[in-house]
Parts: C-alpha cells; sequence; structure tokens
C-alpha cells in the first residue's frame, strides 16, 4: 500500500479521484488512516468558491482515523501509538505565537492563509493535507482526540460539530444552569448547541427554523429542547418574548448561515446584561437596519465564534461516549469519498427532493 | 430656607427657574444641597427631545453636593451625616431584582420609563429629582459616595465621567497591564478613558479625533496617551494598524455620539480575540455595511456600557483625590443653573466661537 | 389570630414554646405565614452554643411561607401580594456597601453582629425573626423567591440546601460540563451539590462518606453520582486517584463538618490547576499538617464558601419544579416546631438508632 | 568556538567549571549565548538539595542571550533570526497536553521529573541545559521574548521576577485600579509584585518585612508602595488593619520564603471577598494554626503561584523597556559564573557582613 486515495478539489465545483503517494514519517509525524471525515457548510464554501480554496488540494477538515505510522518523538508528545484512533483538529497551530500560548490558538497568529487540514495545496508536501482520502498526514502540531472504539465511524465524526456545540452555546457565552438559551438554525451545529446546553443545565432551550426544517426542529425538541419556533409562522423575536415572559434570553447562538437578519433578532431575543453568540458566516454580506444602540441599550456582550478548543472536543467525545444521545439521529448519509461531490449538494439542499443533516464520507 | 431654586425642562429647548418647596425628609430618605451639577451628552439629548424627557421635570444626573437632613434608617445605610459631602449615582435602582441582587444594578429591571436622577417628572413628589437645583431629593434607594473636600466643586463633578472611563475603558474590556487601547472621540468620557486607562497600566493608549479636536487630542497626550489620529487627515483604521505593527488593539472603546462609522472601524481596529466597548449612542442611527462575520473572523468580544458601577465611580473619587492628573484642564465652563441652556447649547458646539469640554452648573 | 406560636431559644440546649404578639406591617414590611423550616448544622451550632445565638431568640433561617400582609411599597419591590408562596434568603443585606452593590450581597459589611433570620434576638422588635414559628416578620432588606404551588412544603424547603449545591458545587469553582467533581460529605449540602453539579453537565462525580454513611451513598449514586467512597475502607485520596487515572479532579467541595483533615484531603485529591471549595466549617478547629507548597505546586485555587446567592436559589427552586429528580429520597422527617429539640439532635445524630438527613419542621 | 564554558552542580553545595562540547542545531533548535542568568531562590534550594536537582547538571533557569545558532523551522516558529537578543522562560513544555493548549503551558502535565532549564541533567544530551554557561541549547518547545537591545545584560534579566510581579499579584489575583494590595516579602520578587501593582493602578500597596530588610522597605517606598511594615516592630496583621479602616486588603500576595506564618497572617489580612495568593514556598513545612473556617467566614479565594505566562514576561519586558523605573535599584551583584558559589551563598544571607537582592552570573 504505497498509494493513497484522495478526492481532490481542483476547481470550484470541480472535484477528482487521485492517486497519492504515501509520505515517510519523520520523527514528529504521523499517518493517519481516515475511516470518515465529517463534512460541514466550510467545506461547501470552498466547494462553491466563497472562502479560501487552495485548487488543487485535498478538501476535509473533521477526520476519524486510526494511526498507521507515528514518529518516535510525535508518539510521546501526543500520547498515542500506532492503532490508536483519533479525532483530528481542523487547525495546526503554531503553538508559538501570544494566542497559542495563551490558551487560543484556535486564532493562532502565526497561521500563514490557512494552516489547517482541508486548507492546504497539494504543492506543500506531502499533499495528504485532507480528509476525503483515505489517509491524511498528521503534521508535527497537529491536535488530536482519542475516539471510543464502540462509536460507528460514521457517528464519530460528529465529535466536530458537537464539540462546536460545547463552545459556542456553553463555555462563550458561560451558560450556567438554569439559563434560557435560543438556537437560530437547526442544522448539525445548531442541534449539537442543543445537546450541549442541555448537558451544561439550560433551564430553556428555544430553537428557531424555517417551515422546510420541520423534521429537524422536531428532533430538537427529541434532543432536549424545549420550545421551537418556525419562522414563516412566527416573528421569532416576539415568540421568544412571550416564551420568557417577556424577559428575553441569557444566551443567544446564531448558527444560520447567509441569514444576516438573524444577526438583529439575536440582539433583540437577548435579555438586559445577555449574551449573543454570532458563529453562523454570512458570506460578506452586511447586516441591514443594525442598530449598535440595542447592544448599548441592554448592555449585551456579543461575541464572535470561529473554532473549536481542546476541551470542547473532550467534552463532545464524552457525551458521545455516554450513549445519552441517539447520534445516529443526528446522522442522514455515509457516503463514498468519490461522491463527495454530490454530499456538498445535498448538504447545500441542491438536490432536489432529498434532505441531509450531517454527512460522513468514507474512503 | 424653605424654598429650592430649580430649572425645570418643559419642553424641547425650554428651560425655567422655578421655586418649589423643600421636603421634609422620611426615615430613609434625604436632602442635598447641591453645590455643582456636571452636564453630557444626555442632558443635550433630553434638551433637545432625542430621548425620554419626562416634561416637566428638573433635569441633572451628575450632582455633588451636601446634605443638609437625613432620615435615621438613611445615614445608618449609607453611613453619612449631615454636612457629608457626597456625589449621586445617577441610577436609583430597586435592589430587589435579579440583576440588582447580582452587581448589575445599572440594569436594573424593576426600574419604571427612567428610574434616575434628572428624569422624572415634577408630578412625582417632591418633584425635585435633579441636579438643576439649589436642592434635590435623595430617595431609599439612592447610591452615594464621599467626596473629598479638597476637590472644587465643578472639578468634583467630573466623579461622572471618570468613573465610566474606569468601567468602560478598564473594566468592561478586562483591560490588562501593558494592553494597546483605541479611544474613538476625544470629549470629556474620552479623556476619562485616557486617564483609566493609563491608571490600569495600558502599554499604549490611541486617541482618535476630528481636525476640530486639535486642543483635545493635545490634552489626551498630556493625560497619557501615546498617539492621537485625526481621522479626516487619516484612515483611523490604517492609523491604528500602523501604530501597532498590524496586529491591531486589545481593547477598542467608541465613546463618539452619532457618528456610525465608528463602530465598524472599531471592529475594523482590534486584534484577533479583541474586545470592542460600544458606549457612544447613535441616535438610534443603524450602522451601515455592518458585516457580523468580522466579528466572527477576528472572535471579537462587543460590549454594551450603557452605565457605571459602585465600584469604577469609587476608583474615580480616588484618582481624583490624588492630584495626580490636572483635572482642571478637562474643565472648560462653570456656569449657573439659570444659563442651563447656554450650557447645553454650548456642549452640543452650537455656540459658534466657543468651545466646551466639560461643564458644571452650580446653582 | 393576633398571636404568633413561637420556640424561643433561651441558652444552649433550651428552646421553649411562647406566643409573641404579631406586628403591624409598615409600607417597607411584610408578615409570612410560615409553613416549613428546614434545620441544618448551624441551626445545631447555635442549640450547642458553638456559633452566635443571641439567646433569646426565634431560631430558623430557611422558611418557606405564605405572605399574609404586606405594605405597598414591600409589594412593588418584591413583586408579591398577599397569599404569595416564597422562600426568604437567610440573609438581611444592607444594600448599600460596596459588596451588596456588587452582587457578593451575602458578604454585606453592613450587616451587625449578624442581621440575618434566625440570628436576631427577642429584644430586637418584633421579636419574630426566625421560622420556627407560625409566623415570621419580613424587614425592608429581605430577599425572597417564589416557590411553585405544587411542592409540599417539607419538600420546598429544600430550597436551601439545592441553592448552595448550586452555588459550592457549580458556580464557586466555574464547574464546567465534562468535569470531574468529588463530593467530601454526603449530608443533604453534599446530596445537593451532586443534582446541582448533574444538572451542571459533570462527567465524574465521586461523594465519600463513613460507613455510617451507606444510604446516604447509595442515595448519591441514585441522584447521578458515578462512584462513592468508604472513607473508613479506603483512602479517599487514593480513591480518587484510581478514578481518575492518577489526574485528580477539577474540582473539590468539601461539606464536610468538623473533619479538618477534609481540607488537606481536597488539596491532594484536586488535578493539577483545579479548584477546592471549602464550605463545611471546622467549629474553629485547626487544620493539622496543612502545606501550602501543595496549593503551591499545583496552582490550585482554593475558595471558602458561606452563604448562596440569589441566582442559585432560582435554579434550586426551577430544579426542584422540574420533577427531575425524587426529593423526598432527600427527606427524611416532618416534625412539628414544638419538637426542634429532637430534630436538632436527630439532625446531630445524637439520637440514638435513628438517622436523619433532612427535617423539616412545621408551625 | 567548539567548546561552551559551564559550571556543573555535582552534588549539594559543590559546583565545578567544565567545558562541553556545543551541540549542531537541528531544524527545531537553537543556540543561545548566554549575555547573563538570574539566580533565585529556586537555585539556592537546589544547590542546597532542598528540591530536585539532577546532579550533575548546569543550573540556570533565567537566562538572557543572543541566538547564535538557530534552525529554519525554529527561526520561522519562534520568529528570531541569528542575532536575536532573547530571554527565555524556564519551563519547556509538551505544547500537547490539556492544559498547555488551554493556556497554562508552566503546569504542563506532559513533563517529566522537570522538562525546565536547569533541572534537566548532562546525561540528557546536549548536556547544556542551564545557563551557568557560555552557552545553552535551545529544545523545540523553547518560549522566547525578544529583548531591548538597550538594557544592560544584568538588568534585563530581570525579566523574570518583573514577570512573576505581574503573573502573581496581578493577573492570578485580578488585581483592579484602585484596589489594596499587601506584598509579605520584600526580596526581588516582592519588589517586582510592587512594580506590577503599580503598574495595574494599585491604590494602596503595602509591603512587610524583617527589621534587617529595611533597605528593601525603603526601596519598595521609592518604587511605589505606599506604606511598609516591620513585622519584628508591629504585628502584620494589626498593621494592615489600622492602614485599611479595619477593612483589610482585596489582594495579599505572600512571597516569603520558609516563613509558614505568612500564610495565616496573608489569611488574616484579606477583606471580605479579597484573594491571597500565595507564591512563597516553606521548604515542605507544615502552617501551623492554619483554620479553614477563615477561608470560608470571609469567602476568601486563595490561589497557588508557581509559574510565569508568557503574557506576564512580555508586560514584564514593556515596563522594563520604558525605564520608568530604576532597574539597578533592585540589582547588587553582578558575578562571573565561576563565582556561581559565592553568589548562591549571598542569596541566602549566608554571607555574613554583605547583603544581596538579584545576583546576575556573567559568562
Amino acid at each position: 500500500m504505497a498509494e493513497a486515495r484522495a478526492m481532490v478539489m481542483t476547481g470550484p465545483r470541480s472535484l477528482e479521484a487521485r492517486r497519492l503517494p504515501l509520505p515517510d514519517v519523520g520523527p514528529d509525524e504521523a499517518l493517519l488512516q481516515v475511516e470518515a471525515c465529517g463534512i460541514c457548510g466550510t467545506d461547501y464554501e470552498q466547494y462553491h468558491g466563497a472562502i479560501y480554496a487552495p485548487y488543487p488540494f485535498v478538501p476535509g477538515h473533521e477526520p476519524v482515523g486510526r494511526i498507521v505510522a507515528i514518529g518516535e518523538r510525535a508518539a510521546a508528545r501526543w500520547r498515542v501509538e500506532v492503532g490508536a484512533r483519533v479525532a483530528v483538529e481542523p487547525a495546526i497551530p503554531c503553538l508559538s505565537c501570544p494566542l497559542c500560548l495563551g490558551g487560543r490558538y484556535t486564532l493562532c497568529m502565526g497561521r500563514r492563509p490557512m494552516s489547517a487540514y482541508g486548507f492546504i495545496p497539494l504543492s506543500v508536501p506531502p499533499g495528504l493535507w485532507g480528509g476525503y482520502a483515505s489517509h491524511m498526514y498528521l503534521a508535527p502540531n497537529s491536535v488530536l482526540h482519542r475516539v471510543p472504539e464502540h462509536l460507528p465511524s460514521e457517528l464519530a465524526v460528529l465529535f466536530n460539530p458537537l464539540g462546536a456545540g460545547f463552545r459556542w452555546a456553553v463555555d462563550l457565552p458561560g451558560l450556567r444552569a438554569g439559563d434560557t438559551v435560543v438556537v437560530l438554525g437547526p442544522g448539525q451545529r445548531g442541534l449539537a448547541c442543543v445537546i450541549a446546553a442541555r448537558e451544561a443545565g439550560a433551564g430553556c432551550i428555544i430553537v428557531t427554523g424555517l417551515a422546510a426544517d420541520e423534521a429537524r426542529l422536531a428532533l430538537a425538541l427529541e434532543l432536549g429542547a424545549h420550545h421551537t419556533v418556525n419562522v414563516e409562522a412566527e416573528d421569532p423575536v416576539e415568540a421568544v418574548r412571550r416564551l420568557t415572559d417577556g424577559r428575553g434570553a441569557d444566551v443567544v447562538v446564531d448558527v444560520t448561515a447567509y441569514a444576516v437578519e438573524a444577526v438583529t433578532q439575536a440582539i433583540e431575543m437577548a435579555a438586559r446584561g445577555g449574551t449573543v453568540v454570532l458563529a453562523g458566516t454570512k458570506g460578506r454580506r452586511p447586516v441591514p437596519d443594525f442598530y449598535s444602540d440595542r447592544i448599548i441599550g441592554k448592555e449585551l456582550t456579543v461575541k464572535g465564534a470561529l473554532g473549536v478548543d481542546y476541551a470542547s472536543y473532550e467534552r463532545a467525545l464524552a457525551v458521545m461516549a455516554s450513549g445519552r444521545y441517539p447520534l445516529q439521529r443526528l446522522h442522514s448519509h455515509t457516503l463514498p469519498i468519490e461522491e463527495a461531490d454530490r454530499a456538498l449538494r445535498l448538504l447545500a439542499r441542491e438536490v432536489p427532493g432529498e434532505e441531509a443533516l450531517h454527512i460522513a464520507l468514507v474512503p
């Protein structure tokens, strides 16, 4: 087995299967045999050409797999061995800049354009920088997490959205047991926020979505949400006021993609002194009717959420291992990497008549 | 002396001198003989009719004076006696709601339209609810601070903007010694932010202003700022990048009034992981070209700042008492309350050829 | 009904039934008809004479009841009316000192010897300052919480220990979902810590106790603890090491009474960078073999926990209302106030052959 | 120049000069030409045999020097080049464990006995692991700081104690502008705490010391302390009460070595809700008369302080570069590494008639 199978994105909406040589592994490096790789809106944005995409490259930044080769120093440092089953964080931080050393390594200042798996071109050796492949190279500063053996591959890759749920809905806003939290958007990350908020003891969880999200909103209730709001049937700001006796929510998390109006709604929904977490990017579109005075009048805290940190991923994996949640309900499709193109279009609701929630690609 | 002299705002841009009876003082109340009352943009907004103004009422929410009568329980609770010199906080909190009991009493949920000095109509007995008067009534839940005897009245009222400086530039953003901070707007509150940031050990303080602010920017340097930027001569975002080696500022505080573009500039100026404090209200105007993705991309924290808390006022008074800063340089005008109308127009730069920075009204 | 029935503590181990006149209620006050009053170790310490006890006085600082008379201003401020069912916090804070205004009112600096229910002598009018009575006076600065109608009185008084659970095991240590927490002592407060930690998503909860605590430890497991340790059968520090793969616990809460060795054990059990909350008082006895170097070597945070704040009581009441926990399992005895003496001895394990966990006194 | 000169500690109180080969430098490594190396109590404890000392080894964990050789990847990661003047942090963290990735790398769980400069035996290649030498090896995970050119070597090494001042007196206790802080012990770290506390705007700084510390206490006042207390002439707890109107200090930092009574004094001195930082180790001696109830009664926070983080060292270097403090007053001796033995005895007051404060060893 001297070659890896990989899908290479060669341009917008263009993916092709290739064979790439397997690298030798230095003392600080390793090689991962990929079991599965999750995909999310960011994958689609690369596919679509909306964000940084260093064509040609191997996409995929949410992989789970097994170590098949590892250098001695890497094994000591990561505390893993050949055969270990691991999840890999997207970012490859420098671990030397002030942000890295201060515990905010996902904001690493030392990162060139994007020093992250699924964002590095084939031209940078050894090329195998993404999860849409049978094998992925693990660079010296990779951040790994052990994955329990009993989790099926396609569910194990949920470590990524669920980690985001913990950081975005719990850690960043400082969610306290008993708090009321609103999650805007019932996608995989929104549903992950529901699980995380429930785990952290949220007293009331409200999830909003579109009419087309009916099944997702029902799933939100099953996972622990207390109320759902169809924003096409009821003004979500009014709904939150009604459900909170006019007080508003302690925490509002926006994970909607492209929906710029969700930002102003989130600010309106928040209670005095409350916190709004913005995690859904808007494709570089401006937010209309943005009144900063509303942030002042209620002394809100608004936090941007981009990455996920080590502790949040660990908590996600612990919750996944616990069996407390029906993870398979969050997962809709397992597809071979050769169908990555269809997977990405499915995720973006571009395939008529077929609905996807979470998709795992397997080599 | 059974009557107080007071200026009553009877409608937009309309103030008249009146005599109002002095109230008897119950066990939980007191009567303040006003020495001086500061004014700020909020006073002008009431005068202009832009914000809540319950005509007719006595304006003035930044008073300093002496206790001339006090009930027994009030004396015990506030630990003051007849003759005590005190500064009075604007807010009259309920001290019973969750926000009050949680230490955020300036966001009190129990407050009717505005339970604050300078915001209560004559029709609510005893009418003397504002600082533009010889006397002001002190209601049971007032929050007082002792004022050192050696501070002249017109400077003592600087406790209010300087308290804001500590809360907005230091506490809310969690300013750490060595941090780089940008203050947008060199008015009395902006200059107060400079003093507070310097006291807290800011490593680099940058202040922006207009061409007309030349004298204020010079004063900022004298008070401890390291750099100033004339935003009409240089793009302030570029200037901050230049002055921070491209890194941006740890903390950005916007205290500009009405300048909606300052909000987007503040977000652009902030370093990765940095904090933006919004304290300058924009007269209910929306912020154009507001890209929420910028908050996400740098994982910024944006905080609204409305009020000032007890600890910040105490620190302001301690710094004022220390004599370390030339407070008189922050103060431009002392005027009798009868000239309140002119004072308000001066503050708003409506009096051609005359520039004001901080104005104290004295009865 | 112009008189209240009350139990008066007249000296150490001396309680007698008395009739005391019902007071008139001023505008800032109210009168509570007591339904039940919980008791805890502090009640016993007063009974025993070990802590402040201003004989003669009506003990009882954990009451639940109904408002039967209320002044107009009190009704507005507390947002309650005649007939409202409320739990009363022990402390009567000044709400004017820096600690009160900063949100730490349970540390109120303005409190004379002890301005708290159950700690004020009969000689201070109106005398009805405790919960071992048919009625209790509510002073102006009382802090109240609404109690759901469906909770039986004897369980409703669990708001007090459960509030402590949230503050001591969750808030003070900053417990995060996934954390490992050790609770030393399986009394009513220890078990309340288990509930609170579980609500906040603790990943692993370990409870220690004596051999005599077998039933309590079993209850801890039922409430959500993952492991229990009989400290007479196994060294608890070794046990925690074993259960945490040698890492130690993120949070350790000591709620044992008198057990001074628990302090050093708590410090040994904590992981590097972990937090120890000390909540169990030791009767003014010193801790032997206390090595401060151990706090330094692991950079521990050790926090003293005395009171419970508003938010924690609210969360406790919300969890109680949810029906998620078998509260009746935490409750062992309901006794008339006339048997307060026996109740206190029961609680202290002074009644041979009878074991108590939580006791409610009813008038 | 193929050899380095180094002092090797071969056993307790035994140091000898040796020549050691200079290593080749791999891609992730570098070689430092040492300018000077500071020493502290920890050096003496190794010399004395009281703490971990892997004889034979090159001591020295506070070096400043210039890069004379560096690998390509190290240069990119650390952003330094040959000729760069740098200070080196003591710890060599794994940068992969949860504590490292969470920003607490000084508590690194991956560190074998002691993975820190000055703590690694000669037997681990390349042997040059300490600052008592002409050259020091820089391992892949070293943490470096740029040092301004204008600082003399013997003063530049003050980055180490001054960094501790910022972390221990400011960051760990969350010192706020206006706070009252007590520093127990006027050695180099105590005086560094004075500078840091003053930079962060402490309102009142009190320093305690022995009669023999007269000159140090005078220097404390010169550096910005407001009061000093000779603990042999006045009970320090009483003194702090007197100087704080009975309130106690917001922050107390204990940097005394061996003085176990300082721990209980620190706890007594702290105000309600205050914070005590323990940074002075006590040679594994227990603290007598330690009443944990005192921590509970005032709801104190007690924090252990072991290491210093990146941000604190950066702030120290910025303050040093500013020229605002007479650093030379903190420095007493510059000695050749060959006199390391005498330097260590001087520091421990073992050389009769000669007093030292801060000592720099130069190769």
